[in-house]
């Protein structure tokens, strides 16, 4: 049993094998997102307040937080709508950079313990980013590519996610916060994707101990009616051991599958959290009062 | 790998581990459904033919019939009931009654290789039914209960199941023959429900090489939103290997988490049948013709 545990200055959250399914909010990120990319770059961050608010009320336990835009200054944009999220919330939050100066600047301002999002298997990558990791105290997310690119082979993937938590180790960090990230590819593109998935998921699970999470978006990618698919997938991957995914809970599909899957794998006692969010409202609850019309 | 065939007088329909899951349409059964039972025990039909035809264009590739009705002359209904529904669409079926005679009425008047459905491993089903099955060369669902009733360990009802495979085989019936379910329980009565299910579908894959199936519908009972528990439901155990299920084709949810799973699972080759389905329609097709109005 593997626990790890994230927070923001007052709040804690823990993925793990018998816990509920931890949904990381996708929508603050303006890669593919023109709009958002153009208000960020001006200074505008409205539309990150509005994505803060919307994710957490619909039940997102944590937040990813990227500022990625090309020729802009990543790391001051991703501190700054950091420290703006943290101010509008108290969910624990992913730092998402492929910038390591925008990792390092994200959490310099960070309240808690973050999820740093992400390291790879290559040298230079975990060189840089695992002493920023043991710096702050934080967990990270590892990614099972390296040097050589994704392997189509999901053994050698669960390789190179055993070098990071070997190398992160050296590093004094532990395995319960090392995250992996199994690579979701899509299913459209690569019709085994979803069974590498699910097999690296129990393998990393079974063997080497550790939580995972992915970007579960990607395996709809090219096909219609994405959100069934995404929808499926979740659930499958629950099923097959998995802790955490990076997607967005505004979908009802996407929440109500993880929530049934909780439900089906024993991580909601007593269908508690199932029976609150779906019961059918009492007659009386539903009919607007008449006393005050 | 393990093939189970079975047919109409004209279609053939094949359960096995790398096909696309086989939904066997539930809704033929007076249980529960008052108002048919007191038609069909009237000797009217008409709810049988809607059902047959609605189920049919669901996309449903085999159909359960079941004429359970309390001081009905079952034999005579069931039998009945399958030469409608044989006269209607040539999709293969599943013959489902508790009731000895009710089956071998059944088989007598089947066009094909039907599904009997059931056997359980007491003895004397055992003795009654496998001679049927052997004699008109059909397939049998195996429950894995016997006379001390349902275990709730899975691994005692695994020892059911494979008692009931080896009598099979001394009937001259192979594994391939005998589609296992391995029972379903509500999952709001018994927080293992999901697990021991995927964990029993596992095992009959992979040690006794058999198909399985389900009333899938059980899982929900006595929840809210049931459609969503019965979703997440199959595409979790078409995760873990099952190959069949008795469960409602009528509803959305369910059809799109089995065509989803399928899609995960690998066993919807190019995302073809998804595609197919769930693909928008282009602007000229959505549009209603301007020439002709």
């Amino acid at each position: 049993m593997t626990d790890t545990v994230v927070s923001s200055a007052t709040r804690e959250v823990v993925i793990g094998f018998e816990r509920p399914f931890v949904i990381i909010g996708e929508r603050i990120n303006p890669t593919g997102r023109k709009l958002l990319a153009a208000e960020m770059r001006d200074g505008d961050f409205s539309r990150v307040e509005t994505d803060t608010i919307t994710q957490v009320a619909a039940g997102a336990p944590m937040l990813d937080v990227n500022a990625g835009i090309p020729l802009a200054d990543e790391p001051g944009l991703l501190a700054k709508a950091i420290q703006l999220v943290q101010s509008l919330t108290d969910v624990p939050l992913s730092i998402d950079s492929s910038i390591v100066e925008a990792l390092e600047a994200g959490l310099a301002v960070y309240q808690g313990k973050p999820l740093v999002n992400s390291v790879t298997g290559e040298e230079e990558r975990l060189e840089r980013v695992l002493p920023l990791v043991a710096k702050y105290g934080a967990a990270v997310v590892a990614i099972s590519n390296d040097e050589s690119g994704i392997s189509e082979d999901p053994d050698v993937r669960f390789e190179v996610a055993r070098k990071i938590v070997g190398r992160a180790a050296d590093y004094g960090i532990g395995r319960e916060d090392v995250v992996v990230d199994p690579l979701v590819m899509p299913i459209g593109a690569m019709g085994t994707a979803g069974r590498q998935v699910f097999h690296l998921v129990g393998r990393l699970r079974n063997e080497l101990g550790v939580n995972t999470t992915c970007g579960a978006s990607n395996i709809s990618f090219g096909l219609p009616n994405r959100a069934g698919i995404n929808a499926a997938f979740l659930s499958m991957a629950i099923g097959a051991g998995m802790t955490s995914a990076i997607t967005n809970p505004l979908e009802p599909e996407v929440r109500q599958a993880v929530l049934a899957a909780d439900v089906l794998a024993g991580r909601d006692p007593h269908c508690a959290t199932w029976i609150r969010t779906y019961r059918v409202p009492t007659e009386t609850a539903r009919r607007p009062s008449r006393r005050r019309g």
